[in-house]
């Protein structure tokens, strides 16, 4: 049974605190820490089971019977916090990015090493029960060499403009779960990015600096080319799809729905929309991930996504920013400059 | 919160266990008992949270804490157990069928009269996504007035022998479930059925008196005509659809897959079978049935699936077995007589 | 090259002319019959490249050139044309069905012994790629032994009242097509036949003492049992589905469309309707028997459906009749006395 | 009744030839001409219904009775035969693409200024079932304004290696018909194109200056993003599919094939590959461009595909060959100069 602290009592630190009380076995959550705890989160955090609420973190990490914290902070602490709780000796889960900055991930990466401390990255997706298939597919040779990977993933609604303004532009708020299934299913690091990117949904995003709607391009270093299709708006909800082509087939995958009913009427035949976001969506596999974690740390064994598997996909972003702004495809090496 | 008793710790019983623990709010479960009670079941209890273990179910009768039981025992005991959780005033959610003999089932119905108690059979379909899409489609009016509707359900795998010769035969084990989704979808109760049943599966079956493949025709009561077909061995897993034609149009469903994942290769297009069995597919609609009681009991409203529901598809059931031994149509109330 | 003369110029005689001018190899249209041949008819012929029209079908059967004739006449002429184009030494292809009346069948095939005569009956959706798709899963051994047999049949709109009163009712001429798909994919004959009827359409339908929707059971010789689900209207289109469940595994189609396109808008996921009725779905299959009938005479081969296919579908529908009338399951037997 | 002379009796010209004889109304081929006309093709011509055979194409051309020519015959003659028609005064329906080089495309749109002369090029696929529906969804407002554009394409097999050689390489031969695809798509041109490309299926293909899988970005002028991925062997078949997404929702179309069974077994659901390829995929879609060309004459309105249609894909084929030679983004306006 591993004992966790929870670090922000968000949207995700909720979701994390409900899987594990509810669908993670081996792990109970002692404490949960926000800055801004109120009356109605400990009651929620009470009616869970979670015996402990508090306002500082640092309750957390000086707590010996927690041996493990799962960082659900605002990104711009993920680094510093997660630095704080490898000083003080606790396996980590962080939500993803790590940071924007890449020499703050290496830091992290630096003070990990020799410690044993598992550090695993928030990339939910590849829990997916849908990307998981997709992977194993091509894991098994099922599809043989790939030679295309297409991700699609739009959003049922944007942000709100403040948060667009802060979360360092769509390429590392969103598409880094893109990059991060990129490798995921090619089985390696892209080495370049090419960016072809507008504003179609809302100028307000474009006024904030940032785009909406894009095609990325990957060049991976087996040889396959990746290319994610992203909007901020996508109606009919929740899009999320992958697919892999390669000398031997092909495998795909579609949307969750909420049930496969159909029906046929003098209009057409009609069916239920994608799953509308993340949270119906991703629901299990935010469990999965948390499992694996936990499962990592009894058996004392590598996480499945580790600190450099938080590394990649923002060295991808950045990519994706610069081949934006230069409309040139950028290599990954000039980026880790 | 309402406190509850489980009677039978056997595969249904740990399942609703499980459910409640972990996906059912406002419930928690303080006594399980079963005559076979040992080490491992106390073992699994204590770990799922459960305070309490006992042989003897009367334990749980007994315990003023406890407001409501689930009836998970053998079939032959649901009657007579369920008529003593009436007397000690309990709630009662009771696994299906309440009894083979349909005037024992009419004690219980006489003995909750006048109670106040809440009383719910264990048609778990019913709250499948799929199914209840199909129905509130149908509620909904979205395909006109009901014509033809068809159940398709046939188990990946027959069930042992010895099962068989006491289950009371497969229209009264497995068509039941199929009988109560017919009524569920019609929105009323069938008058008549007629029976095409042979054994294609296995010899030992038709040895033991029984039937493992039909097709079931039912007149409901609106004019809508049904039909069920099914079989005791599907290889390709549990195969459970069904569709509602009518005037307006039609409603279907097919069944969940664990993923997806669709693979186009050299020898064809390749997707994932239906999930394997009840355990399976039916995960989310155990949880959801039992939600539902709860519910009921909170708010002091009739349950979903009274005790009049747990009959009508025993009298269909038995209407079926002598339909398929006279070889004709049977009136329902030639049963109820 | 096979010469071909056509008796009967309304719809489905101008299909099989037009499937013979522009899809069918190897046979040529000489003439064309009709007591009602008018000007518009001649003009359609002649653009066709048809070269002779007529009033009497005589003419065709007294032309030593033309080789075969395609009886597409009312259905009450089709026995006695066939009778008299054995006579006249013609290969024979008929519309479905061959008569109402069980004597004038045999007739028929009385009268075709030694003669050395092809004859074909219209059962045009064995030559659909969808049901020949299924038939040919089953032959190959691909479900194994078959046990369970599903046809849906739904027209898109009822015929008119006054071709009701006169067709023979629902069973002997719609349900007769999927008698005969019944014994299509199954390989083998029926032994009894169970109706369940109803009017849910139409209470004129009723009034001309016909049914408008029904659910009939098949017996049949190899132990499978089949199931046919007809409505004389379906607002979604033309309906025709079927599927095989054996020991080894389901074989299932579904409805041909105009197009894959589908809609993910803010209501729901939506895709075209089936085609519309079956000038739409089967225009290939009525190609495809017209080829298979002048294959059979060029290579003197059996035709693929022969004058006791012809007979059995009318023995089914005769037999539903009786079922529907008494109520009660009927035999194959008790009609062919 | 418009009389047509077919130039070229290739595997192309042979299509057009059968289906003016079967399938087109209102056309009919007088001649075709091959310089390789021999004993084979002059049977097969003469089957078809095909009056003359010729050597020289010049004779098509001189012959008055003619109005109109289908140039069928090598791409390098293309633009040469197409001078000489209109200099002729004939109808052309062109094979793609005109010309590789664009100054003899204006040539010959120079040369058909004021002739009133009717000029249609070979982009079957617009006259795909499926393509025309996602057309038509997008024309019809359905989803809104398009925002991104998706096209697979994909050969089930690469051509041999000496028509690589020849044939101006994989985005003049292959995606010249996806560049049509994406300006239909979109309803207006690309302004640049960006290729990300290798060589993945044949090093042969790499040794003979080309590439065989890409992924193609374009910048649409009304602002959507459009992407191609190509490669040449699909070991599953002739992978042709497309989705427009946009502020409304999204349209898409799937592949077509030969029947809509779906086995399921023990070892998973299988269907049908797509169909192979171009021949048996888009039959339908040849017949309906000549009919819409031939549509076109004698209604005197203009071709769906106008010679400006044929330049343009030819120069983003220029551009993508440009943008994988230079790796960056080239403008179209690039290739005008």
């Amino acid at each position: 049974m591993v004992t966790v602290g929870i670090i922000g009592a968000g949207r995700i630190g909720k979701v994390h605190a409900n899987s594990i009380c509810n669908l993670v076995k081996n792990a109970r959550v002692k404490t949960i820490a926000d800055p801004f705890m109120n009356e109605a989160t400990e009651k929620w955090a009470k009616e869970l089971g979670i015996p402990q609420t508090t306002k500082d973190y640092r309750d957390i990490l000086q707590d010996p019977e927690i041996q493990a914290v799962l960082i659900c902070s605002s990104t711009d602490t993920h680094s510093a916090i997660s630095l704080e709780a490898i000083r003080a000796g606790k396996h980590i889960f962080c939500e993803k990015p790590i940071d924007h900055d890449v020499s703050k991930i290496r830091e992290v990466m630096q003070a990990l090493q020799g410690t044993g401390l598992k550090y695993q990255v928030g990339f939910n997706r590849r829990f997916d029960h849908n990307f998981a298939a997709v992977q194993k597919a091509v894991e098994d040779g099922k599809i043989g060499k790939p030679q295309i990977i297409k991700i699609t993933s739009r959003d049922p609604e944007p942000p709100c403009i403040d948060y667009v303004k802060v979360s360092g532009g769509m390429f590392l708020d969103m598409t880094i779960h893109d990059f991060d299934m990129a490798r995921f299913l090619a089985g390696c690091n892209a080495t370049e990015v090419y960016v072809q990117a507008g504003v179609t949904v809302d100028s307000a995003i474009g006024e904030a600096g940032d785009v909406d709607t894009a095609v990325i391009t990957l060049q991976m270093e087996n040889g396959a080319i990746a290319v994610i299709d992203n909007c901020r708006k996508a109606v009919y909800g929740y899009d999320q799809r992958a697919e892999v082509f390669g000398t031997k087939g092909m495998v795909a995958v579609s949307n969750d729905t909420e049930s496969s009913a159909v029906i046929s009427g003098a209009d057409g035949v009609t069916g239920d929309k994608p799953l509308f976001f993340f949270l119906e969506r991703y629901m299990n596999a935010y469990a999965n991930e948390i499992s694996a974690f936990v499962e990592a740390i009894e058996k004392d064994t590598d996480t499945p996504i580790g600190v450099e598997d938080g590394l990649a996909p923002v060295l991808m972003g950045l990519a994706a920013k610069k081949s934006a702004a230069e409309h040139r495809p950028v290599k990954i090496s000039e980026i880790m400059r």
